[in-house]
């Protein structure tokens, strides 16, 4: 069998750990990869390198195509660039894709129906990093909107909702308030939506629609947004599904992908042995199945949602009244594994 | 007894209904205010007055420096600016202060709890409303952040939470992405705060701090934000602790102030005596409180929970397994006023 070469950052904080859980789920499970390691993140930038990533890196990068990362610490200080949003940009991975499911009553949550997925712009909005100082005083940040940047995440979330078979797209944006920018985003969702008639559409104001998908998470499905807009909802949904800690991403672009958990390098509980690899383990599963093998993504899934169902968890997770048992990022692995 | 000249914008949609309940209410109590009704609003803007508010009403606005006022309907379209930002801006209303609590049991919650105050910035960040095309399919809108902006409102947010007896100020803002704008927010929380060692101080980045606020709202105290974030948060927070129908809130400026429910002005119930008038009763508590009359706002506050505790509720509330009764807008005014 031949093995996709995939790039590997194994990232900062409690980056290494997870990471290593996870490869070790992968290979057990008979994953058709081949990890190359990369050099990125804490190391790189503290070399002197602002970007975080190396010329080696990129090179492996652009040449597999496939990239499964932990999360990476970025130093303190203005001259440090976010690496994920160099790649997200660089790559032109213009769609951040977060499903989040309730796993009740495995996993506490106040919304045992919730079954939503985030599609985030990528690529623009205030991310676009361009910030200048006007005065001594007076700083600003542009935020950016195309209108190709915004017809190709609705479209990718329409085409999305057929895939998986869902049936409603909502659409977040403030544009009583931005008229031109956020009013752009909410055009196109109505001009690409009218293509879609078997999808049911709905838009709405991205503040009350927050304070909805906080409060009523049930009546979501698949939510479109911009950029810092999905940052917020795709953590609000994750954590109140039950964690952070437990939702995986893609970042999809028309030539290379990348898969994350969407938590960050947690570096005070680095280096313990505690740290929760199921965000990474689920955005290695999406990547299985982009790749094409969707069979060993499936087998990896069960696994680790029977080693869910059957109480085991790490420190970080909170069961209500359940008898269940917080084990070490290692010894959850062994778990998965042994389930496989 | 002198009575204070406030300024009354009746709105739109439902605001006509839950003002008359609310002026009702605080006659009973015998507040001491001579409403003076400011035409502003849906039949301002569509007479062709963009701004939504007739030179006449800026004159009372101006000389009265007390404003209660309904929410308004902006019609669509790109001419019509919307009338709170242009008050809190032209007004300098700086901090807008929303305060959150439980009602728990009386009013369905999963976080009894709860007891929050988002004060938010309310003048700069995108709200400025400064968007430009820049070619036909490229759109911008700057986020302007300034010092004495963030100065005034973080001063703000620590003397509160003192004169409040508060004892946990966080600032939320996205200065891992944002490092000169809400970089210069987080300076500015780090500079003042080492003014005040008797408070605790936290600062979280907007994306997991909006998704600790939706799961473990307790843990917060005093909140300081950015404007749009603020937009966002506070709806959160009003929503999981049982209703944005319940929550009012404060325009604070240095010579004027306006006070406002956060909800929207709901044109699809309109007219049905069903619309819950608390969150702008609670606004006029606050205003009571700011014109110095205590003993009144606390009169009304205190027979508003009684109403709220004995069963009462508009339809818009949830409440669980309680034997409870949904009453129409006037009657859910008079029996606050019986509990006078
Ligand atoms: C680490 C940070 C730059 C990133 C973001 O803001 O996109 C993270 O919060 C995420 O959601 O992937
Ligand atoms: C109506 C709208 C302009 C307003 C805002 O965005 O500030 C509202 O959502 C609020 O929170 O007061």
């Amino acid at each position: 069998k031949t093995l996709v070469k995939v790039a590997v950052a194994r990232g900062d904080g409690i980056g290494p750990e997870i990471m290593d859980a996870t490869l070790r789920i992968l290979d057990a499970a008979g994953a058709g990869i081949e990890p190359e390691f990369i050099d990125v993140g804490k190391a790189v930038y503290l070399s002197g390198n602002t970007s975080g990533i190396t010329a080696a890196a990129w090179d492996t990068v652009r040449k597999n195509k496939v990239i499964l990362k932990s999360p990476i610490t970025t130093p303190q200080g203005k001259g440090y660039k976010s690496l994920n949003v160099t790649l997200r940009k660089s790559l032109g991975l213009f769609a951040n894709v977060r499903p989040v499911m309730s796993l009740s009553p495995y996993i506490h949550t106040h919304f045992p129906e919730m079954d939503l997925v985030v599609i985030r712009e990528n690529e623009e909005d205030l991310y676009a990093g361009i910030e200048h100082r006007q005065t001594q005083d007076v700083v600003q940040c542009l935020k950016l909107i195309t209108r190709p940047g915004c017809e190709r995440i609705v479209r990718y979330a329409f085409e999305y909702a057929r895939a998986y078979d869902r049936r409603k797209v909502t659409c977040m944006v403030k544009d009583n308030i931005m008229k031109l920018t956020d009013g752009l985003f909410h055009t196109v969702f109505d001009e690409i939506g009218a293509e879609y008639p078997d999808i049911e559409k709905d838009a709405q104001i991205i503040d009350i629609a927050s304070a909805r998908l906080a409060s009523r998470p049930e009546g979501y499905d698949v939510v479109v947004t911009s950029n810092l807009y999905g940052d917020i909802v795709s953590d609000i949904a994750a954590e109140i599904a039950g964690s952070v800690g437990m939702a995986g991403s893609a970042n999809i672009g028309t030539d290379v992908a990348m898969f994350e958990a969407i938590h960050g390098s947690a570096p005070d509980i680095a280096g313990r042995n505690i740290a929760n690899p199921s965000g990474l383990l689920n955005a290695a599963v999406m990547m299985l199945a982009h790749i094409g093998q969707q069979t060993v993504a499936d087998k990896v899934k069960n696994a680790w949602l029977a080693t869910i169902e059957q109480g085991f968890h790490t420190k970080d997770i909170f069961i209500e009244g359940q008898s269940t048992r917080a084990v070490s990022t290692d010894e959850f692995a062994a778990e998965v594994i042994e389930r496989l």
